[in-house]
């Protein structure tokens, strides 16, 4: 494993924690701090489906994520994580309530990594959030 | 990089290029090869959505998506491939028509390797199908 590789991988698993917190709580200041003012993110549906960029955002997607879940998503298993230079992929599962209705999916999300910040993230969707 | 996880990389980069060929053409006899008799995957909707175990299972499963897309959906780029000791996520796009209708995605698949042969496999959609 080459440096790169392991700084890539220490970053995103920091950014994976401040995630996770996000979504268990709607506190995301922590995972906001880690992105760069270039951030791009893709997400499969709704109103934020493709391909959104900046920072700013991804504070509104992701203050909207905790609303539609009312800050208590919760990733019950984390089931892969794979790796190189520049990009990590976590496979896991969530759970919890979407608008009050029971939710569960198995997600990939997949970081890119810059220096020290996270400056990319794709999200893809492993169920159709009813059951994993 | 250990020995592994270079086997690893190699027998999924052979996979998924029999996998794109399956995809492309219908023929899927090269992929299913690859599997092991006691392959699982996991698929994100329809009659195969959840866990799916077996061989016999995965080969009516491609025959089914070939139906589907007339034995034509192409893999139109690679956008990042990250791996470790025993799993492999490619994240692409393809593109064909679906039951008629023009159908892109963004899609995350991720195998896992067991010696010369793919044990696991996990579907993940970046979009609806409707636009990338």
């Amino acid at each position: 494993m080459t440096q790169n590789s392991e700084n890539t991988l220490k970053i995103a698993h920091q950014g994976f924690e401040d995630f996770t917190h996000g979504l268990a709580t709607g506190e995301w200041n922590d995972f906001l701090n880690m992105l760069t003012e270039d951030f791009t993110f893709w997400f499969p549906n709704g109103e934020y489906h493709g391909l959104n960029v900046g920072k700013q955002k991804a504070k509104e997607f992701f203050e909207y994520v905790s609303q539609a879940f009312n800050s208590q998503l919760i990733i019950t298993s984390v089931e892969r994580v794979t790796s190189n230079d520049t990009t990590v992929v976590f496979e896991f599962r969530d759970e919890g309530k979407r608008m009050g209705e029971p939710y569960k999916n198995r997600v990939a999300i997949s970081f890119d990594v810059r220096e020290d910040k996270i400056c990319g993230y794709r999200e893809y969707f492993g169920s159709d959030g009813k059951s994993n």
